[in-house]
């Protein structure tokens, strides 16, 4: 059917909404759709309709699509890191609509340029997934979660007989009441491997089943635990568990943010750990979200696991005459093959950093495209902690002036 | 300048990469800058650079801007919900990369029509921000906050003083030896209202610093607390506080989800109760930042503050032989003025809600909006939920049929 | 009946175990207990038997009473403290079996005198009690929690008139779903107030009831939060909010714990604030638990409210060439008079303090003995600081001689 | 010296208060405080010095001895359990001021008798210390992760050469920047093992010292965590992890509670779970604290540590026409060795559960205690949340009755 076509079986009632690719190209199907939708609702959707690529590559992505959002790519670096997997300086691409984000992460990798640069690590990499059992009592809990200590290798085979590329690295239960979990947790090299986890836990869960009296509840029992804020990601980790860090002289300090190494380090001391303390925090940063979520948008990674990326601690303190500044993200998600990464402008995207596709050993792409996320969140830190201390020495300059 | 002429001056050390706008008009910058990046990098930037809309008009959300991110987006709905400022069937645009997503709220949507609807209210309303002073000793931190409390109707005419439309709502001190916050609270109407917050509260910092001994750290504290997983959000909210509810009468559950409402309570329970319980969590649901994201996405949201858009709880319970399920979000920031609800495609998807710009009374379009991101959640949390405990009927069933 | 004659009773089945006091006088009863406690388990009971007070005093602390625990109890001071209600130096006992406990406080309080003294202020007083409701949905919970908004001088006059002392300060409404909470805090004087609370709190659900359709679930809803680890105390505040700071000269930093302020701070930094973060902690200090526990179990307080009593924050940083130093406890729940403040050894330890029965006016006994004990806690947090940060120094000089 | 010498002495200057024990035997020095107290602050110190043990006995609980705490203690059981550890019916002394307490908690040892019992286990058992050293960044931090992850056996023979019955269970490490934390997890048999612990990792952070390039900052950094309100200790446990369970029949609860197993459970959901759920809570119970502060101070434990044992999670559904409900708490730190437990009232309370002493097994006596406390929790949880339901169910029969 042409689209005038597919409007009016819609129209008529012979075929659904979401069932137009069945009848059309997916490009058609979109077209009829915001036909349907203007139409309802007289909305116009000329930008959401020009999208630059072929609707059938969406396919895995989304369904009942009608277009795309295009938001606002722009580009920060070059990051000056001394990683486990990248080395060199990277560009990163960000997409977003938050105004001064960009300048404000780029005028901390200035300042990391102008010092040595920063380091690094991936220090922890594991994708996990929970589910959640039901037992007779505290007894037979007991003896499960005995049981799958005891099997961790026969549940690894079956696990990883689903998968040609995920390990698996652990299991680690935990018991409440009648309802036992079982952490999982994976090595998935450059997936960012929420699917392949959650395949290979199901097949491991039915020999757990099998073998035991436990009956599965939810493949998922939120131990994971996947976009939403918990405490076992912010101290077990999650995906990766990533670090990176710089000295920063005071010269720098002072011609790059217009403050002094104690003004940061007080500031980020109040704020970051004082105030996130006082706020019952699981994330003690200024806006780390910021610079994740629109590294994340730009290369195709799960916009959703913002909410994990959060979960970073920024720590800052005068050394050396210069001034110290860490950020550790314990659970950033991310992955160069699968999901939103083939599309086309996160592949261009992940291009510009150099880290499309499976990298060479396994992993080292995610991981280094982890460590470039990490930097540029680092400078996105500094430049703000900077711009927070410079005000306030601002209006102290002013005090004095009177 | 052209383009030839602006990348010339780049190489030459001429113009520096985030000066071209200075130099061109920003679409002529942007493709400047994908030429360099191009040669640099050797990454092929033509989708990205085929966005669809003037680079002139996202000028105030990003620098360096060089293309657009594409993320295609579909349409849910329609969400049939009764709420405090919507009435009657909405469509929600999604924009996502994580395939299901839109077809689970789907499902969760029909099975919400298929029952009587949805209820959605709004509960508070509260854009915050916490400036962090320090003072000499706990005895000045004291007075401080008591002349504060004592002094908050002055507070607010300064507040705002800066803003046409936002109102300061309230002044909650917290102290910490010799650090005392502020946490500012306003009605910032149909606006997200970050901005706003942030500039009637810097304006407010001058009366507190002039009026008593205390000196202004960091105009934000982390008590506010924007884009880190933070208890005070979840439990005193930020932004909008939203609940979403349905009753589900049996045959719906079991003819949409294929399972029962018993088993849809039993895994909401062990899943988004005792397991988040366990893991620490201040958000005990099963994906809510999915559908937040994507909605946040497609309607031009800040995606950094979806972060705070999963301290959500749901709940499920049977009731009446049927299904009561409910979701409450804590802290969800939206606006419908403002931010990136300014873009071409984002524009286009409020429209499609229909409720781009001010709101009439103002603050309807907003709160209209968060109500039906609620409800939309709801449903992806029923899918979700119906789909984990279908499988599980469903192994169950294959072992009786043994 | 006489002793014999109740054992004898016990046995036979015509008197159960907790009515002999219907009987016999109490301590009596508590003998006849021993004696059959012995006889059935083995143990002897001599010491537990040899309590110095009337057990019929003890008669609404406990049932099923048969003798006593005894605790050593030491003391700690002279606190030289100016504070809100107490001014110059107090003594404090402290009860534990904590082996250095009371030498490590009193080597802080020592360092305390030898700087100025310390500083302490109630930043905030409020016992809460938070009754859950259910209702029929969202809408419905909009508009209870409205009402209450708009009826607290209503509610207010019903809660006082179930209590001689209490004021009812505030109600604060949160709204889950189909759940209603309300957060009723009063000003309980000198007594530390659950129960009154509590009495006062079930009067205003009846009003609550009558008014609107909302159904009572249950009087404590767990956002009180009684003896439970919650960030809405550690956020909000319970009892009482107090801090105490001090600042220490350099040389008296040395002469007393042997390391340098510098090395204090850092240690506070990275165990205290930085070890917390990563902990998940709502608790950023290094055993104030101790101190509280100690103090509460001397003076009578509740020691199940330990649990709050360990939501505090201590600093630490360089200043004047000295460390200052503070400790901020969120919700320190205490009184004196009322529940155990009446039994003997602990009427006792308050007359020590100074602190026993109500006070002049209302609140300030209970104020004073709370800036005391957090003073002490202060000083806890000193010297084990202290001890901490010199070992490191001890084995570097070590280190050195090499 | 005498006592009337020893008070002369300290008036002239001539022995300091805390040094007494120096000049005459512990009893004598303890008479001589409390006449000194009494003189400086008016209060007269009977029954404080009225206590029934040699001050000897307590030199190694406390310094600046000058008498003795006295509690009532009161007997709860028999408790019907099967546990990993006890089996058949054991009684608990609890010492307490909470009136009602023991009568709650008999009420539900009654209710669990008149059902099969209670089941109980002991899921795990680790005491923790993590100390926390600095590296100069995060790639040594890196560095010396791996280094301890891999000599983990060489630590272990280091640590345990310190004890005769501590073993090295495993350590975990964690990165923050330039703070490497590494959490030391020891199985200490029956002894509660804290200072064990520390002993042990204090000998193996030297031996980190010498072959990395940390340097230790502090031997607790604070993810052990002690007593404090942790999401580690809450997650992972501390001390030893506990279940216990029971399936209440109706009638049971019926008479017992005057209630039905649905009330129990609504009341639980909305309060313990979804009412902890806002608050924020690492605690999801209704009184657990209440009883284990109870049973810890009349067993000569560590009072500090209720902080830790309120990390705990209640469950109740109906099953089978009955009551299921379950408590499991993350992290109970008891040991029958050593410590408080030497105490004479504490090492008859101890006899009375017939616990006292090392266990055969060794820990086998800490494990029966610890499941024999969360028994007794889980019989106040039942109480308490009968009581709450019946309230309701009373006032609702009254709105029936007009």
């Amino acid at each position: 059917m042409d689209v005038d076509a597919l409007v009016a079986a819609v129209r008529n009632g012979d075929v659904r909404l979401h069932e137009l690719e069945q009848h059309a190209d997916a490009d058609d199907a979109a077209a009829a759709r915001r036909r349907l939708l203007a139409e309802e609702t007289g909305a116009e959707l000329e930008t959401v309709g020009a999208y630059a690529f072929d609707a059938a590559v969406a396919e895995p992505n989304i369904e009942n699509m009608f277009g795309a959002a295009q938001v606002p790519m722009g580009i920060v670096g070059p990051i000056a890191v001394d990683g486990g997997a990248v080395d060199g300086p990277a560009h990163l691409p960000l997409a977003t609509t938050e105004g001064a984000l960009l300048a404000s992460v780029n005028r901390g990798c200035a300042a990391i340029r102008a010092a040595e640069g920063a380091t690094a690590r991936v220090l922890k990499n594991a994708m996990t997934r929970a589910p959640v059992f039901r037992v007779s009592d505290v007894a037979e809990a007991s003896e499960t979660a005995a049981w799958v200590r005891e099997h961790v290798d026969r549940l690894a085979e079956v696990a990883e007989s689903t998968t040609s590329h995920g390990e698996l690295r652990g299991v680690t239960p935990y018991v409440v009441g009648d309802s036992v979990f079982f952490r999982f947790a994976y090595d998935t090299k450059d997936a960012m491997g929420m699917n392949m986890a959650t395949i290979a836990t199901e097949a491991a869960c039915e020999t757990i089943e099998a073998e035991t009296p436990a009956e599965l509840v939810a493949l998922s029992g939120n131990l994971c635990s996947d976009k939403k804020p918990a405490a076992i990601n912010s101290i077990e980790g999650r995906g990766r568990t990533v670090a990176a860090d710089a000295l920063i002289p005071r010269e720098v300090v002072e011609s790059y943010f217009g403050t002094t190494p104690e003004a940061i380090a007080e500031a980020n001391t109040r704020k970051n750990l004082v105030g996130s303390a006082k706020a019952g925090a699981l994330g003690f940063n200024a806006h780390v979200a910021n610079t994740v979520a629109a590294a994340f948008l730009a290369t195709g990674q799960d916009i959703a696991q913002v909410v994990e990326g959060s979960n970073a601690i920024t720590t800052a303190e005068t050394r050396d005459d210069g001034l110290y500044a860490s950020l550790t993200i314990a659970s950033l998600e991310v992955g160069t093959v699968g999901g939103g990464t083939k599309l086309p402008t996160q592949r261009e995207a992940l291009d510009i950093v150099g880290v499309r596709g499976g990298g060479d050993p396994p992993g080292s792409n995610a991981d280094a495209l982890a460590e470039i996320i990490t930097t540029a969140a680092l400078a996105g830190e500094l430049s703000l902690l900077g711009a927070l201390a410079s005000n306030h020495l601002a209006s102290a300059h002013e005090e004095l002036g009177r």
